[in-house]
């Protein structure tokens, strides 16, 4: 099973999160683009940091949005989109090579990630612009998706995910994080509900619901407070129950 | 002999120059890379644009500055600037890469450009960045500057330009577009000085002495008002002196 | 009868539309804020150039989007859209203040102007914030809108406006600039429309039909291709039917 | 005597320093204008908090650059120099009488302060901006500096302010930030240069000399990790004192 965070979320003078110590727990970094988080020296540093520890590198591409940290919908136009996503695998692919890494897969961030689940043009347009950098670039997301379904078409490899730490509504779909409780936050109920993921495939929904789930990496959280508590937990608690952890790309 | 141009230099609904008839007098398009100019999508229609025509992509870096058009000198520490320059190419290169082309060599961009004649750290940042992403990859810029004294010491090839329009100093250096007469607008008289600078290695300064100048490219531009016409003025004087047009990295 | 048009919206070096003809056309200047368009030094120069000529200026606030020109809807919170409004506004007043004339009225741009016709949340975040600066703020924009029942419920003055230029739906809204015949281009017909508008509260829709409009201002736009003739003839048409001129906020 | 603190100081989604707990400790808040940091909702969050202690906001003018924090010398032309000051002080007043409150002072920012030590174009610029939006606001800077002499000439009341945590020089100048040693972070130590500053008007340089320091405010830091307990050993210290803290605009 692969553990995959969200990394080199800062920007400028800012920090967000730990990555180092986050570096030490997942097996595939979600690393900022420059669009909604990631000045190029910080992704040069997680870039060195994660190639140092054999962590995966994935482009977290993001709609152009510092300001809403890419949690925001933008009415972005296909075309526009489609060369956005381009643009930042590219940038950051080539600050993974300077240090002797690479790209092994793509992942959209926040807002674009939320939206491409059903805007299917949004969606066909991200998927379009891995295929132009690199047909054999997998993409990590929501099974079921918009996004998934123009991807697949495209052929690229779709690597469904489960979140450690937000809450399902009982159609599969994420609550939205301006809802109260769509983020959980006890490390040892959090490692429960991925145990349950990975082990066999069902989490609980919001409504009390069991709801089957596909897994082939699950995402634990960097910036929340207790983001590497429970990291540690999610991964301990894979680690007793004998799943073996790897990156979903090796 | 090669004829080089800033292009892709608009941003979102901004537009500047004419792409598409310079890019059908030009052996080499200097792309802006998004950090001075250029939006994704309008890289994309450039880089496509180019490569239709057979002209050669080099990426045009700058300091992070859309406000100033990166006109202005910004005190980037290396590390940053190495970072920045690494993420401008790379993000080319993948648009670039979309169209069927690919980015052949890197001009740095406006004050970039002026502050590593001199600036020893910048202009060894600017030069680790590109090897770091390619050795390979030629810089163009200007001869005699601390760039190319830098790239040089990596084993980048650097290539020398000229500038069509520009009045130059005793010294061999650019007069600042702060200064007037810093630019010529007449295309008979940029054409004559062109032909001299290509066939006989001379240009007249300002104070009207005669200077020498080493010119494996000529640098027209693009984003004047006669631009097109006075490009195309140096185009024809070069043809009808015989001298073939052709990239440099060809 | 009042004439506005959308003014300032350069940014650094790249400039858009004719400010200096369009404001000796029209009795309101809708100056852009910086959000979507509009570096500081240029909105001190539009604001002068405004205030020479005797003609109002209104604060242009839009969504923070330079990318995308404020064309995009981005799913701001009310909270942040609010603060992002007073900051323009505040911002252009300060710069109008320094040439001795002051903001007389805020309208939305772009993307912020239509989504709150029906965006509640936003359109009472928008009104909050003109009212937070001055309740004594007049907003131009359109009848009927969430937009002005946000704004008269606070007390706001709303100025209904019409486009000279913008094909119209059988509903009274806008066709959406992505579809053809959206907008139009013959200053004869446009000037005919707007008499239209003006002396019999009436204009043609997409569909043929003939549909009530409300007008107290005069919308010419300033960035299309022949903007200045469009708007002289608008100008001139309105003259000549003995229409007098005047900015409603005089 | 007048305690200073930089606030307001994240971005979006990064926090940067304890704004609500400097605000129990300072008597002036310096608010970031959203050039070097201060998005619009944290600004009026932070000018309400600071409005509720009866704390005075004046504004943290910057060059823009929110990647550089603003700590980059940017070679800005005077005249947008002026313009963008001029906007920053409006954006932030329209924040600040939203909640009630005013602006009541300007104090330059980073790479801004430092330049407009020396650098007569840019210090006249910023001076000039200040006039320009209001005569009667104070400016907050180094005494000595061509700021002073250039806020002096136009009739602004200088307001000389030194650094708690801050190593200076024996001319009585900073030590830079880039150089070792520069910033103290010994919070009895700092207070005990704090209290022969204000008694005696002498502080020690980092060449062991004693020089004397015209001080009518003290800026402590709100950004290092012991910001708080700093500016509390600060404040203590001067409470022991017998020193009364208000605000050098009351």
């Amino acid at each position: 099973m692969d553990l995959n965070a969200d990394l080199g979320e800062g920007f400028g003078v800012w920090h967000l999160g730990d990555d180092d110590a986050m570096l030490d727990i997942v097996t595939s970094a979600n690393v900022a683009c420059g669009f909604h988080a990631g000045d190029p020296a910080r992704l040069v540093h997680t870039c060195r940091a994660a190639a140092e520890r054999g962590v995966r590198i994935g482009a977290q591409v993001s709609y152009r949005d510092l300001a809403g940290f890419g949690r925001r919908f933008i009415d972005a136009e296909p075309e526009e989109l489609r060369a956005e996503v381009i643009y930042q695998i590219g940038a950051l692919s080539a600050i993974a090579h300077s240090v002797g890494a690479t790209v092994s897969y793509v992942k959209p961030h926040g807002a674009l990630y939320n939206s491409i689940v059903t805007h299917r043009e949004q969606a066909a347009a991200v998927a379009a612009a891995v295929h132009a950098v690199d047909p054999g670039l997998p993409v990590l997301g929501l099974a079921g998706s918009a996004f998934f379904a123009a991807a697949a078409e495209l052929g690229l490899r779709t690597v469904p995910e489960a979140f450690a730490d937000r809450a399902y509504r009982a159609d599969g779909q994420l609550v939205s994080r301006r809802l109260p409780n769509a983020v959980l936050d006890d490390p040892a109920r959090i490692a429960d509900r991925v145990a349950s993921m990975v082990q066999r495939g069902q989490v609980t929904a919001v409504d009390g619901s069991t709801i089957p789930i596909t897994v082939e990496s699950v995402c634990v959280h960097g910036d929340s407070p207790d983001a590497v508590r429970i990291a540690q937990a999610v991964r301990d608690r894979l680690s007793e129950d004998g799943t073996a952890l790897a990156a979903f790309t090796d």
